[in-house]
């Protein structure tokens, strides 16, 4: 999108000069009922036009019949009809030159074949006369600045809506008055609110892509239910990031169950969580895992600077005056892979020099004898000037509450140390809280909170330049003599391998020796070893030439094609084995991924994944990523693979995101022995796109 | 414990008729300076002491000298002097008739060598004396009803502290005022709280269980930082159960960071957090995993009925006027494994008959067209009653902030119904949640905690009732047919095998054909392998004894042990394998754990644990928690094993917790092979206690 095209799309939006309230109810209580309430409640100062041809006025104000009998074209209509009336209506008003159409009801691709055609009229129509369109199923659009309230949900009857400089995305139109109303109750104001809806026209990416400019918007808070018309997401993503303005997002879909749940409420396509997180990572978004995560990880994840990949793992110093308290933070930050660093024997001894009893272990535990400002302040100077930290946590206990002067002023008064600070306080402490948060000190009202802002500020990434999605059609599956030409290419180290005729009767002479391995060699044969097409260990050149017969019958047997070509190829054993893996996904474009293979990687979801091209440091953060890979670290007396190997395979199989000749849209290797010295791939598998 | 004895506990514990506050400071905002402060403050009726040798008056009132110079030994005394001086004032304490000393001062064994002597010099006073002790580092004992606030917690300065019938023990100091200052932010108030400290003499199963028949405490909550003292715990749990007072605990360390803080912090053994978790379910306590859900859980876990093991997996139906916002909640269930069940076709028939739309779907959403009250309570109505449900979830949106008409009153009116309710509101509601908790509806205030309590109410089991835990002495390694012996005394089922001589030189008659394995039989070779005393596949007499020769001559080599006996047994394969282990654990008593066994099994920590013995049912249940089994189950089309054996053999292994000739420690079935039709161990290791 232009600078031009953003900036009219957000007027239109956010900053209409009049509207229409098209099926606007005379009854205030009711859904439809509400807009008009609210954007009177709110001091809306465009013209608004409700429109209902059933009635003289409406809530008191003149009710028209139609938006073409308006006097202008109103920049922005909110369809309230119901769906059977909906298509007519944005007709209308896509005639009329009224720029953007949100619609509030449901009954579109989500309920079967009758809503998706219903769709695609609403496409065609909107194609035809150039409006706009959001949702279906949108509870509307608000820009509480300028009391543009488009909005059908009940939670906006609110009462002194704090604004603020966040504004919010949202798949979920309930979530657009929740985020408002527990936003109020923590202090925490937005400067708008979008309810997308469906996405059949404008996506949750494009309408705050159009914000970007907007200087009183200085963040963003995304919930999503799938990850969906994710090129835009990643363009908005990488405007943000471009523009210092941090995103957060909470999506839903963390099990199959949610997953499963999405497709049916929305007609999205469900795909897989780690692959949305991957994404979302890559686009340099926060990602957060719980609702008060979300409302309260902004401040946090504003201050943690994004760590470069290859960076060691990110260390979070612990100091309280409550070692339970503190732990119930520490407990799921560790469960989340985030680790607890003790301080260094010189940072103790700073302690020490200061006369600050800490007994050296993970926490520094002040105990309630350390609740006292000096000793409190001293340590936090210490711990957010000692080098080995990323962040410093800060947890207080009862003292917050009452005596907020003891161990909660230090920490306001370290606020603007170079390093972040987070503060917990244990017992219910809202004074405590809200002088932490005027004086800009991310502060967290459960430990729970606490450890998921933590680690989505600690987890957020450098945003990876979007590449062009290469353009996937029906490709064919590559014989593995030409997949491995394509892995020589790229630099993937293969098995060394010949091809064999299949009639062979003549033991015949090999560049490398025995044992051997032989494979039925085509491409129309993607399932080898259930076809029979596999013979493992085998000894000598009899024993070759016998495989070989046999397998030509059984091949021939189980699949009914006569197998031309053989693969014959030396026995290769390592410490263990990997799974590198290359595909284009629909939803998230080019992905990496490396796992340990085998049946147990796929009970446990054990693998990592990354948006394709990657590079080297970032290939080593993806093995240290996969739990299986313990086995290969010199364990249990065994020697270590070579890891440094297998992350360049990876960073060497990634580069398919950049080639066109041919577009893979699939590749695997699986096994990747991985050696004392080096990696070899003895089996790939690829799809041309 | 006696009732006599619990109630006389009780009395000097809650009830004291006087109380002595030894190091009371004359500073009310110091630690010292709280107890007679808060005393005074909720009108303590019984005599207080304040104890200052320094002082004539505290507080502006009478400072006494001494306990040995009161008028009368008070029941309880809250000791707030500095370490050194604690041994002293427990002696003199004790020695004046005083019952229970509370010691707020920390230094004991948490803090190394010196500490551990303080600690047993304390122990020795006590034991002398016959005075029972809270802590060290205890911030008190609180008994709300009567003023009884010997407590330095400053969050107690609280004024208009609510008083509940739910009494908090808890490992935590700072606890106690946070649970009371959070409980009392969301109306739930408490009877009493204690926080135990380090358990020198009374432990937070003790003092639970001192307060068992208190008529005004209907329910408990536990704060627990590691696994300790447990056969009072579970002496506790059982009683609680037996009367319908349900225990709700929360336990730190489910990272094996927060395990090894819990170590520094209080000097407490770090166990396994599945140790636990098994003790805890298996004594009928519902353990949460959120601060929330701790302070929110209880009214849902009182409502809802232990299941019996071996009933179906428990399911919830969820009800929504948003399905966004219900998925919040319906996403982290499903990560804990509760299943979100589709109604069925007769449910969804009562739905039309009513005339009530809901898509054929895991949820019924109403949609906000559907937040009316006819459709909601009609819609609970049908849902409450319907058989495929164990628990019903209503999750309220928008509407629920200033319409609980629409669809907050159905679920009130809804509180009586047979099934457990539990709501959510999306958007902050405090009112709406205020007349839910008066109606006496579990009600949640974000989808985590709601998760937390549903998953927690819904796995608790009935408790297991206590079997005396076997004493463990130093116990001897069986040699392997001795190990056999005893599982064909359980009944486990286990592989033939010939004991040989390993001098043997001829081939000898096996009453079962080749291939076979060979083992070197040796109590003293505990790890056969890495000794070279194991042969795989040998294929028939001649390699037999060919390999008894090698393996005499490398183990002799290896270990320095000349092996007098070999073990051969037929090799068996099955569809997989199955680690079967029993051990009394120091802390929670005899355990069986079932687990897939091998290296990948370690990573994921994937293994089912329960208090021994267990039933058949509960094998089954542990079974199925076992993700590897995935694999036993009919996987990619190979047959499935036989599962109901494999349950057979953990309740024949769990019997082990039974039997006393011989006591056994520990035993481990490793591999058990798990066939089609059967199982059999192919190697076991037993050790005596």
């Amino acid at each position: 999108m232009t600078p031009t095209d953003r900036a009219a799309l957000r007027q239109a939006l956010l900053s209409p000069r009049a509207v229409a309230l098209i099926g606007q109810s005379d009854d205030a209580a009711k859904t439809t009922g509400r807009p008009l309430k609210f954007l009177r409640q709110m001091g809306y100062r465009g013209t608004i036009y409700p429109i209902n041809p059933r009635r003289e006025t409406v809530l008191g104000e003149r009710a028209w019949k139609s938006v073409s009998a308006l006097p202008e074209p109103p920049d922005h209509a909110y369809i309230l009809l119901p769906t059977e009336a909906v298509i007519d209506a944005v007709a209308e008003c896509g005639r009329a030159g009224v720029k953007i159409a949100t619609i509030l009801a449901a009954g579109f691709s989500e309920t079967g074949a009758e809503g998706t055609a219903r769709e695609h009229r609403l496409r065609a129509v909107a194609t035809e006369t150039g409006i706009r369109v959001i949702g279906p199923s949108s509870l509307g659009v608000v820009n509480l600045r300028e009391g543009v309230m488009l909005t059908a949900n009940a939670a906006f009857a609110e009462p002194d809506i704090p604004v603020g400089r966040i504004f919010v995305g949202s798949h979920s139109g309930t979530m657009i008055g929740a985020l408002m109303s527990r936003g109020k109750a923590k202090g925490v104001g937005f400067a708008g609110l979008v309810s997308v809806g469906n996405e059949v026209d404008l996506t949750v990416g494009e309408i705050c892509l159009s914000t970007l400019d907007d200087p009183d918007i200085d963040g963003y808070l995304l919930f999503l239910e799938s990850l969906r018309n994710s090129a835009a997401l990643r363009e908005f993503a990488l405007g943000a990031a471009a523009r210092g303005k941090p995103v957060v997002a909470y999506k839903l879909g963390r099990s199959s169950a949610a997953r499963e749940l999405a497709v049916t409420h929305t007609g999205a396509l469900a795909g897989e969580d780690d692959v949305a997180s991957a994404f979302l990572a890559d686009c340099g978004i926060a990602r957060v895992e719980s609702l008060e995560g979300l409302l309260e990880a902004m401040p946090l994840v504003r201050r943690t600077p994004i760590r470069p990949a290859g960076a060691r793992p990110p260390t979070v110093a612990v100091l309280t005056t409550t070692a339970g308290g503190a732990t119930m933070v520490v407990d799921p930050l560790a469960m989340r892979g985030i680790e607890i660093a003790q301080p260094t024997a010189e940072t103790f001894a700073r302690f020490a020099a200061k006369g600050i009893e800490a007994t050296p272990a993970r926490i520094v535990d002040l105990t309630i004898a350390g609740a006292r400002y000096e000793v409190m302040k001293a340590a936090l100077d210490i711990l957010t000037t000692a080098p080995e930290f990323d962040m410093v946590l800060a947890v207080v206990g009862s003292s917050a509450r009452f005596q907020p002067e003891l161990a909660v002023r230090p920490v306001i008064d370290s606020a603007s140390a170079a390093k972040p600070i987070a503060a917990f306080l244990v017992p219910e402490a809202p004074q405590a809280l809200a002088m932490l948060s005027e004086a800009g000190v991310p502060s967290f009202r459960t430990p729970e909170a606490c450890a998921d802002a933590i680690a989505a500020a600690l987890a957020r990434r450098a945003p990876k330049p979007a590449a062009p999605t290469p353009a996937i059609g029906d490709g064919r599956v590559l014989d593995e003599l030409e997949a491995y030409a394509l892995l020589d290419r790229l630099g993937v180290p293969r098995s060394p391998a010949v091809a064999l005729d299949a009639t062979i009767a003549q033991v015949p002479s090999l560049p490398f020796g025995y044992p051997v391995v032989v494979k039925v060699l085509s491409a129309d044969i993607p399932h080898k070893t259930e076809a029979g097409g596999v013979a493992l260990n085998v000894q000598d050149g009899d024993a070759l030439v016998a495989a070989i017969k046999t397998m030509r019958a059984t091949v021939q047997q189980r699949t009914g094609i006569t197998p031309d070509r053989l693969l014959v190829a030396p026995m290769i054993s390592g410490i263990g084995e990997a799974l590198i893996g290359y595909r284009v996904d629909r939803e998230a474009g080019p992905l990496i991924m490396v796992a340990a293979g085998g049946v147990y990687t796929e009970i446990y979801r054990d693998r990592s994944l990354r948006l394709a091209p990657v590079d080297l440091p970032t290939a080593h953060a993806m093995i240290d990523e996969v739990k299986a890979f313990a086995t290969l670290k010199g364990f249990r007396g065994k020697p270590a693979g070579d890891l440094d190997a297998l992350a360049k395979a990876i960073v060497a199989l990634s580069q398919l995101a950049l080639q066109n000749d041919p577009v893979v849209a699939e590749a695997e290797v699986n096994p990747l022995i991985v050696r004392p010295d080096g990696v070899v791939a003895v089996d790939a598998l690829v799809k041309t796109g």
